[in-house]
């Protein structure tokens, strides 16, 4: 069974890594996949996402072109499956991690002193 | 009820999408929440994950150290909060866009001719 | 005169961002050359130089084949340009910029403390 | 005599190129300075720059409060010290990298093509 045989929607994110797992193993790709290699990755992908909206105005960039918008979905999915890649080597559980990310970032930015205020209101 | 009782594991990608929603809406930033700004966003986050391994030797990156462990895995998550954040925006259903990419790139890289192949490993 | 009429080497910093406000001027992209633009422009154009080295062992990463050598070289100058043409727009002297930030990295890695240990060697 | 004695104003490319070279061997730092590392650290330092206009309206971004002008300067000139390490290591001439970059910049947005136009404008 090839791997594309196994590439059916709806998948999960386990689906998904283990797909991942498969395809570089096919390909002998794992020695190439260090996790620093595999961030290096996830940033370029990330870069390329973010060049869709380049010189795009922000008011513009809520909606896109049929064309741009296939663009950066391909874009959003590269970003993920790099981000399962990594996740995998480092023994991370991506959603509990995000679970707990967002745990954190509701202690950080209380509602009443966050409040429409971009002034407090920085990354992360 | 709060934004974080509502944060328990396990939480789906869906859970977190709307939740998400519910942590801008209660802090009014929706109005910082442009594509553009989260492509930023997203960026900045996937290099703030990266620097973790900036002069680490590719072989030490496997293994890191338990402090190390949890930052890289507090930057993974806000990469994927970002990434779930800019996908609802942009009406980007994140599962099958990984999916459907992951299709691309195998017929993109056949196991035939990209059998550890380095020179022909191309970002996706 | 064409602005390609002007760029001949050697080229100083001041005839290079010089050049750059011509170039911008006469196809009217002022109007995009914001410093949050081109911040990011600068961002992706470091991210296109870095995918050249993205699957490449670091020791590998000295010597470059010719065809390899000459893409670095124009993702290099792409990075300077948009680098002069951001300080530009915000008023900022570079090369002052660079040494005032190498005498705070100094005093921030004593020679003696810093000899040899990448434990104590954090990003500038 | 002490690596920040020899950092004074005004200093040129060269004269930081050379300060840089005995900034990392003062402190054995050339075995971390390959071209992979040293383009990791580009990104990440352009990525740190970026994220002070990270939601920052454009119209905002030009004029920065002083301490905003600070950081931008500060990372600005982070980039400069690692793009000229970098193009150190690999043997690159900035100014004429650059020049060269323009020329075929110019050659690839023609004046009369690119006149005030988006969709043309491509990164560099």
């Amino acid at each position: 069974m090839s791997i594309t045989a196994s590439v059916e929607r709806p998948m999960s994110l386990e689906d998904l890594r283990t797909a991942l797992q498969r395809f570089a193993s096919e390909r002998d790709w794992d020695q190439f996949h260090s996790p620093k290699n595999l961030a290096i990755a996830l940033s370029v992908e990330a870069a390329e996402l973010l060049e869709n909206f380049q010189w795009t105005p922000e008011v513009d960039s809520l909606v896109l072109a049929p064309d741009q918008h296939a663009k950066a979905r391909h874009e959003v999915g590269d970003v993920l499956l790099y981000l399962i890649r990594l996740a995998d080597k480092l023994n991370i559980d991506l959603l509990a991690a995000a679970a707990e990310k967002m745990q954190l970032n509701a202690a950080k930015y209380p509602v009443e002193k966050a409040r429409g205020n971009s002034k407090k209101y920085t990354e992360f």
